[in-house]
């Protein structure tokens, strides 16, 4: 699980903090909190991070703390060419930042909300550094995994084929690749939700999808689709189309 | 989380183990592992299971024990109605042993590799119990996350389309639903390994496909697709298609 480039540097550590309840942290993700140098996080521009919320109970008091705060989150939009141009740089630096410890001997946790290689921001700092410095991934919890969880809601069977789509895709795609799949989970929902919705009525899931915000969180809110009033949504609701395979 | 017919019943608890590495299991399902009265898990006939494996480390001595032996698992091909027919009244049988722990108040633990509502047996039971006594979940981390992890692959960027295909589907259906889409994880390789390989190069993907077994484990191997020699492969290996999307 670790690759060694650098002897003497310190190992970047991805680390996955799963879904949202501290307690769905792992015990190896505890462990590394608690041993690494330095942790450093993601934000919001202006806001508390959510990484450095769920990992509060775990860390030690007075390790040294990088937030890495986001120039933009969803003010752009990700075709536009000003999205790359601002997040490019930001990345470098949040690198840089990291490459710094690493470079003096310190090992660095990287900590992350749900799995650190699933649409996980932490992929632009991997890749920046894996070829430099050890690198060792620490999987968590997906936020999909805690969202049908939180429904109760058996989410693939048996051969049912589950597609994983962005809410940032144009709606006729959405359409289409929902009414070739058995299950779906649709992220990534935040202005997106009015364009997934008219999907999922035009793909005939529409009855059968489950809005899902925050799952195991203290805010979470669960609730069938066709009860979610208004087209507003965080950006990091999902909709669930559970399958429906066969079941002995 | 938890649902709540039939006050003084036990609850019975799904309980994700993650991948294999007895460290990546939660701090709640440990907690759940040390508290419930009584831990039930799947089995293959005559082998040790590999859930109860996950959780020996977590498992207070003397606890009550029910191992649920499969009377098949890749003897009899699914689509045969022959699999139902014997798998059905197995899952009856299994839910049974569960239920009279509960109604007799004994809260019941039962055990799974990976997430239990992800290609679970555990959805089995849970559409059996869950209109007759609380049930609550806690997700997992899946096994393809533990794969991904231990292959160091960043999966899906951005607005990748991700598709989990179970490698029981037709060789046909395979490579056109590769072809489809931008990342993908094959599961339930098995005897289909030769099937997979095949669809895999006809959607042009073999050069970047990566053969993932048992991740996260002692035993654990990952490799090239293209270095993987023979057709022969255990049932829970499976195929990494990562994503190659927008990189800012």
């Amino acid at each position: 699980m670790t690759t060694a480039p650098n002897g003497g540097a310190g190992c970047l550590y991805g680390v996955g903090l799963g879904p949202g309840d501290p307690e769905l942290v792992t015990v190896k993700a505890v462990r590394m909190i608690g041993d690494a140098a330095v942790i450093a996080y993601f934000a919001k521009q202006g806001r508390a991070s959510n990484a450095r919320r769920i990992a509060d109970r775990w860390m030690k008091p007075g390790v040294t703390e990088i937030a890495l705060a986001y120039p933009v989150t969803t003010e752009i939009r990700f075709d536009d060419p000003a999205y790359a141009e601002t997040l490019r740089p930001f990345y470098d630096e949040a690198a840089g930042a990291i490459a710094s410890h690493l470079a003096a001997g310190r090992d660095v946790a990287l900590i992350c909300e749900g799995d650190p290689l699933f649409y996980g921001s932490f992929m632009h700092v991997h890749a920046r550094l894996k070829d430099r410095f050890r690198v060792a991934i620490l999987p968590g919890i997906t936020g999909m995994s805690g969202c049908w969880a939180a429904a109760q809601t058996p989410m693939s069977w048996g051969d049912d084929v589950l597609t994983v789509l962005p809410g940032t895709l144009p709606g006729a795609e959405l359409a289409r690749r929902l009414r070739a799949t058995d299950a779906a989970v649709v992220m990534k929902l935040g202005h997106n939700l009015a364009k997934v919705r008219a999907a999922l009525i035009e793909a005939g899931l529409a009855e059968r999808a489950i809005y899902a915000e925050r799952g195991t969180m203290a805010e979470e809110r669960i609730l069938p689709l066709a009860e979610k009033e208004g087209d507003d949504a965080p950006y990091f609701a999902l909709i669930l189309v559970p399958g429906q395979g066969r079941r002995p």
